[in-house]
């Protein structure tokens, strides 16, 4: 209890639950896919397949995506978002190392050392990271949204995007792959502040604190709506352009550094914290960037695109 | 002064310092051994050679690799071992980077991450290194040497490098790697430990507490001299038999590890440290060692036998 703060414990179980889910997932449905092609004769396209061996996943609410999304998204409510937003690069190492045991696909050298990597640097981000702030009501949340520093980061956003959606995605969005995947990022880093404002709202509901009778609730979901459905859009033009292992490095180190200075402003995660310590979380980040990018570029993830969509949006 | 404890800092700067000396020392050897090439049309031999753009560096004493053994030498009597040690993989940043732009060999993205995680992994390991104990006599260094912890230590090394030596090396050393760099690594992190208490007395003979007067100073000499001639008798038939791409990095690892397993005991490095600081220094340093790592398997060194025994030493 020593080396994670007692307040994060159940965000970082949670975080760890849901990448577990989410990395399986990948290695459930591609072997479904080969299972199909193999018996069709013909490649399957990117459909859920049934797969006999794990019927267990194979209904709609068991689906292990849907299971890892909400886990990741409750963590958020449990956790700040600074150390739930790169622990969800941990999913790449189940499926990486799954699929080395399930799917004979043999995980090289440089493969081995992008996972002690993403395991080390996370180590080090989940003991750094700062405590979650007890939060008893929503409009305390709505306080924190409305300062005027992240009302300054939203508005940048807002004019980044449109910028981005409106000059350049016409022009450029087919040649350059930062313009769908800066569109994504920068709605994620919205979706994620937003979602952890609806996460601690429903949190406080079940606790017998309704929060659904405050219209800021109700505004935070809107939100939520508004930033997935721009975010998934983008995603999805993003992964129909350009390869998935362009797209999935270059859009993780885009969305979660993104998502972090979102969080720094907005819940002011850094302000009790010794220098030792944010300089240390920072190094565990970067590390997790590293490890991320070398098990993308060693290692081809032939990820279908409805997939990976969900599995980081958030 | 927060982030680093204000013992280790001269510690610190002397590490860096000796980094960047080895470092740039072997791109000035091979620049010279290029231009030796180039004027005389055959390949120069592994000596020493003239290079009229840095001619300051050009007589013995200011020979950059000497300088930088020096100022390595130093920083053990100023800082604790685990930090020093894992600082050493600086060096293979500082020479990859001037090879960038001195020798025009491409530093590959996976080489880029390579050094970015080496800087991580380093900035971790000195924030939570264990403050540098003050010592005030050599006789303080011998009560730790001839500790019950410490002596297993040193009579398991002595046990295993006689077993390698006399019953692996004539057999299996010139077909498997880990015989010749297991001797050099064991012997290693005695030379390490010897030189620290040496580089210790010395410093409080300068500051005027006379520590020549012990018979425990001229052991502790007589040890470094032992093991350092051992270690690096070692090390040459390691390069001469195998790759100098495949010996570094395993030597490395492993002399580093083991390094920092006998600082541990005898110094008692982590004993007040807490948890956190000591899993955060662990991850820092197996970053490191992946960086390390990740260069030496994307980057093609050739090094020359000579600097790299002189390097790797301490």
């Amino acid at each position: 209890m020593d080396v994670i703060a007692k307040e994060n414990l159940t965000g970082v179980l949670l975080a760890l639950v849901s990448s577990g889910f989410i990395g399986a997932s990948f290695i459930i449905k591609k072997k479904g896919l080969k299972k199909a092609a193999a018996t069709s004769g013909v490649r399957a396209g990117y459909s859920w397949v049934k797969f006999d061996n794990l019927r267990v996943f194979d209904c709609g609410l068991l689906d292990p995506v849907i299971v890892g999304e909400v886990a990741n998204f409750v963590a958020y409510a449990f956790a700040p978002a600074v150390l739930v937003t790169p622990l969800g690069a941990l999913s790449i190492i189940v499926s990486a190392i799954l699929a080395h045991f399930l799917l004979n696909e043999k995980l090289h050298a440089q493969g081995v050392v992008g996972c002690v990597m993403c395991i080390a640097g996370s180590v080090v981000v989940v003991i750094h990271a700062p405590e979650e702030h007890p939060i008893n009501s929503v409009l305390q949340l709505w306080n924190m949204a409305t300062q005027p520093g992240f009302l300054f980061y939203v508005a940048s956003v807002i004019v980044l995007v449109f910028i981005l959606v409106f000059l350049y995605a016409p022009q450029y969005g087919n040649s350059n792959v930062l313009v769908f995947t800066g569109i994504c990022s920068l709605m994620g880093s919205l979706s994620v502040m937003s979602v952890k404002a609806l996460g601690t709202a429903l949190k406080l509901t079940f606790e017998g604190k309704n929060q659904l009778l405050y219209s800021e609730t109700w505004f935070f979901t809107f939100v939520v709506a508004i930033c997935v459905i721009t975010q998934m859009n983008y995603l999805n033009k993003a992964l129909d352009t350009f390869n998935t292992a362009i797209v999935s490095p270059i859009y993780y180190v885009m969305f979660t550094s993104l998502t972090i200075l979102a969080s720094v402003i907005m819940f002011k995660d850094w302000a009790d914290q010794n220098a030792g310590n944010v300089i240390s979380e920072i190094c565990g980040f970067i590390v997790v960037l590293s490890g991320t990018i070398l098990l993308h570029t060693t290692k081809d993830f032939e990820r279908s695109s409805s997939f990976k969509g969900s599995h980081i949006v958030l």
